[in-house]
């Protein structure tokens, strides 16, 4: 087995943001759940983008924010995910590039427009998504880099790469081939709503292929239909090698073989937009357990990260992040 | 001669900004000349693009963030401007509708794309900005609505609208119907590389055609080729019927066939980005000007807008615009 060059691939949906503030009145009465992503039609996301306010357009997608995070703290990342080779997947790619995130997935020429998520931000922080996924759909077990998932410390999958069919044949053939080459598969079950359109589908595949599950409070609770946080905990310990289960202002828990170990994080002054925070938590996570720390300073770097991102508008982390690993260490 | 049923009608490029922050050596390195703006083709743009760092998209254009502004303070406001179909055109389109601005030109089905321009922001909040025109180049008389134009107490001209040819044959057509309407002509210098390139057709245009004159300091100095301040002041006097002529942080000098009057401005805690600053000003002077309201208010509602708009990143005002006419009042 040869050395891995990557310490993290990510693969998922390949998203434009499109944030705009809002207010609780919007979301009732466009009857929209807030803190959820919805998926809906190119149509249905223009219907509403047109009754809101000036928005700004920023690059998005779970696992691209995850890698971006990974890049900034230091570690050597890649992305794979479908853009159409229109102006807003030319976006995609110069930002995700300009993270310092290798991509190479090949262009969609003729299919559906690069996916969109409008992003509805209210006054107490929370975002309520709107995802048109677009070129998304196209991206399939052709686009996988064998070589690359080989050379990567560890795939990390977004749980809402589920969604579309032809990209869910690829999580399967992803996590073969990683564990072909000896490396790990990290999956993050994204939001308790997209648990619960693959409940069936995510027990299986963790079951049979994840070494490290990310999941929040609320999705690792759908997962199981259970309601009480400790009895979760157990239920997921030995099912994956490692379970980082975030809690918001509680930090999060790390659950292995041996141990439920709860590590607690500081509180923020105040949280602005918490677009991208569990993205942000795979990511300093994964930096530090791709540079060989241990578990609990990979919780902590986590959770900072997140703390970070949360206080800011948007999802992916400003030149600042590489701060936090002297953070660490100071 | 009917009511006018508008405020101001301003007429300008349409263009999505790039927004990136930057620093002083990546200026250098690129011969890029600090707080100017260029206009580059579609290759030469891409190719800077493809050096910087992460970016956000954000809709700009000078004339059209005016008319954002005017709208935000409560006047009537549309836009004319040309961009393409594409999805940055979408962007363009629903933002400055979003803003309360009518917005009604034909969208470019074959044409060049949208115009882009990257704007490049150093530590000091300055910008330099990188403009490939796109469809604006497509603009032409016969994008022009005369109903509209003869309805609009003020229509507000772009100086860089002079650059592409087909627009400047426009800028003559709308300011002599609106003359014939008995409406006033109001011309922004908008940049002094602009007056540069144009100054002959520049003099002539304003001695002919323009009633409202804007220009920054440097502007004004060089469509004269002057070098002090107060003989440029002397010199427009009387050539316009008002010149309203930005210093900064020394506020702006209202300048009337009768009067030289200098109106001071309060000075700002932190200078974020100053994108915009002018065409901000323009926003707030026009605004109260077409409230009726005297010409030193509408320096001081100028200089206000400018200053909350250099502390924020982008150029159009966020909802509390509204709370500046309070601050008027109060």
């Amino acid at each position: 087995m040869s050395k891995p060059t990557l310490d993290v691939l990510g693969i998922g949906n390949a998203i434009v943001d499109i944030l705009v503030q809002t207010d609780e009145a919007f979301l009732n009465e466009n009857g929209l759940i807030k803190g959820t992503m919805a998926l809906v039609s190119s149509d249905d996301q223009w219907d509403l983008y047109e009754k809101t306010g000036q928005a700004i357009e920023s690059s998005g997608g779970s696992a691209a924010n995850t890698l971006a995070g990974v890049a900034a703290l230091g570690s050597r990342a890649a992305f794979a995910g479908k853009v159409n080779k229109d102006q807003l997947g030319r976006v995609f790619g110069h930002d995700i590039r300009a993270a310092s995130v290798t991509y190479e997935t090949k262009m969609s020429i003729d299919g559906a427009p690069t996916a969109t998520c409008l992003v509805l931000i209210t006054p107490d922080g929370q975002r309520t998504m709107q995802t048109f996924l677009g070129a998304c759909v196209e991206f399939s077990v052709e686009d996988l880099d064998i070589e690359q998932i080989q050379s990567a410390k560890v795939v990390y999958l977004e749980g809402y790469l589920w969604d579309p069919e032809p990209a869910r044949e690829a999580f399967f053939k992803a996590a073969e081939i990683a564990h072909e080459a000896g490396r790990k598969v990290a999956l993050s079950l994204s939001d308790p709503f997209c648990v619960d359109r693959h409940r069936e589908g995510f027990l299986a595949f963790i079951e049979e292929h994840v070494d490290i599950l990310f999941a929040n409070e609320d999705e690792i609770l759908s997962l199981y239909r259970l309601d009480d946080f400790e009895s979760v905990a157990k239920r997921i310990q030995g099912v994956v090698e490692i379970a980082a289960l975030t809690r918001s202002e509680k930090g999060s828990v790390i659950v292995t073989a041996d141990a439920i170990t709860p590590v607690p994080t500081r509180p923020v002054d105040k949280v602005v937009d918490t677009t991208g925070a569990g993205d942000a938590y795979a990511a300093g996570f994964l930096a530090a357990y791709t540079q060989g720390r241990d578990l609990t300073t990979a919780a902590v770097l986590g959770s900072l990260l997140a703390s970070l991102i949360i206080q800011q508008i948007g999802a992916r982390p400003s030149a600042s992040a590489q701060d936090l690993l002297n953070q660490l260490d100071g």
